[in-house]
């Protein structure tokens, strides 16, 4: 397997980057192709014992920041990391594409100039694999769409069924569509329009869920919009950091906290890593033409290893194709899809 | 002061309804007129010694369950515990109406048969007050209204503002757009259509905040529709009920745990209290013809009392009229609101 790793991705680029490739090579034992300044990255390998390692290096001769706006990305730094990757993608010279850049950035390259939505997908979704109860669950969209039709739901639940199944090895996902309430009556426009939707798709789909049972583990696939999606795991995150940091700063203030805390330190690092997003590492762009996984922009080495490990699931589970032949299987909605 | 209280409101009623009324009544010193079964009431009221003590008892021969739909109590139960108390508010016979009973109902109740909306306010809306970083931060709307247009959201922070001024205190409240990112470009349709007339509002509005901001108190307001608001509430209770549970069986499992965990208790509990619903009691209904305080369903007597506490706030803040002054000074939107 060949995986194409964004070196100038991270926030702290290409130095977790390089590590997590090194690491993920090592480990893994599948090619990793980084792509970004070629000088830079092999100052970084220099660091590391790489002989013998599947290590590749091809240079872009830009990089995105944060400060680029997608659509100035898409056109204006045509020889960009993102682009340069997902262009071995297109050219079937690698099997994934991993970065831990500007999500923005990536979509609006991988839905716009290279790859691009599978024929018949009305709009990709960025997805995330989050270990809810004792499953790990999908969340899909967590962010690429703000505004979201009925039909786009559907082909979320597809996308994150498909998923589960073949990247996480789940027998039957169940989907769920995330709700203000369980009953038939609640939700708003969009979701109360989806439900006889999902009803219809032939999918595991067992009607709507809310954030308490979500969290409880109660299905495997969880769809919504991109905006509700990326409010509640931006809540989720930053609730358990602060539950944690208080917990922490707690265990400071007298002398049985510290002790306490000291004592328990163990079980609550192993609780604060199960909430902790680098575990997974990245999240799958599903619906374009190859499997793109984002990582988080702060990742670490650990986390780009793990987020080249969701990459390797991808591939192996063959999701692309997967995803093409489910869209067939599915009933047609109204509003057909094309590709430009 | 005089104050409505359902008694037949919380899964438990009227039990904690009941005690929650007699500790208010002796702590506030204010009137608490108890309304529901006069039977289980008073049997109820038997139980504490309430000589000396403003306690009223009211009939109302129907009660409200979970089961009901809003619109079948509307016009079904006109003898509910729900019409009668808000019938005492519209006849001025009493300055604020607070029940734990079904949200959905108290909603369908006070908009279109009693008190009703305030003439010019597009929708009521139901606000929680949360205590993030050192503030108390007013969440509105939490769950009244699923689909939202930008002008009713123009309202909720206005409602909002009035209420953190007057009734918490806050000086010139700041008010925050509930968003997926801090830039002006970001958001969907409803908050990007929104973003311009808030910055018109004449209110202290600080732009769009993100989870985690909200969550460290940087604004005093914040705005979306009710069903993102809702969802953000339930994530944000049901992650840190998680965390702290995982952590209550983490100091279980083994001997180290079983005393660090009994040395953090005190700490943990105080952090624990912070995020407590109960502590606040009730969420504010705004935007009606009257003080109305919808308490949690699971609630105790310490939090009826609590939203009691709540409801004196309000009322002698004068919210109603303030919010009725703060409509006269708002430029008009496009589309008026009408009264029927």
């Amino acid at each position: 397997m060949r995986i194409v790793l964004d070196a100038m991705g991270s926030d702290a680029c290409p130095v977790p980057d390089v590590e997590g490739a090194v690491h993920a090579a090592r480990e893994f034992g599948d090619t990793i192709i980084l792509v970004g300044d070629e000088t830079r990255i092999k100052a970084e390998l220099a660091k590391y014992p790489t002989t013998g390692l599947p290590i590749e290096v091809v240079h872009a001769s830009q990089a995105v920041t944060m400060d680029d706006t997608p659509s100035k990305i898409v056109k204006g730094k045509p020889d960009s990391s993102i682009h340069v990757g997902l262009q071995l993608l297109e050219d079937s010279k690698a099997d994934a594409f991993v970065t831990c850049g500007n999500t923005g950035a990536v979509l609006a390259v991988a839905t716009t100039a290279k790859v691009r939505r599978i024929q018949g997908i009305h709009r990709p979704a960025l997805s995330s694999i989050v270990p809810f109860g004792e499953r790990h669950v999908v969340l899909i969209d967590i962010g690429a769409n703000a505004d979201c039709k009925p039909e786009y739901l559907v082909q979320f639940a597809l996308m994150g069924s498909v998923y589960a199944e073949k990247a996480l090895g789940t027998q039957k996902p169940s989907v769920a569509l995330l709700s203000n309430g369980e009953e038939e009556g609640k939700g708003n426009e969009l979701t109360k329009s989806t439900l006889p939707l999902l009803m219809a798709s032939g999918l595991n789909f067992i009607g709507n869920i809310e954030p308490k049972e979500m969290l409880q583990g109660h299905a495997d696939v969880i769809v919504s919009d991109g905006f509700v999606g990326n409010m509640v795991v931006k809540t989720l995150e930053a609730t358990s950091s602060m539950a944690f940091a208080q917990i922490r700063n707690a265990a400071k203030q007298d002398i049985r906290g510290i002790i306490g805390g000291l004592l328990m330190k163990s079980v609550v690092g192993k609780i604060r890593k199960k909430f902790d997003p680098f575990e997974i590492g990245g999240a799958p762009l599903l619906g374009v033409n190859g499997v793109v996984i984002i990582g988080h922009g702060r990742s670490n080495a650990y986390a780009v290893k793990n987020a080249i490990r969701q990459a390797r699931l991808a591939v192996a589970g063959d999701i692309v194709n997967t995803i093409r032949q489910g869209l067939a299987r599915q009933p047609q909605t109204s509003d057909h899809a094309t590709n430009h």
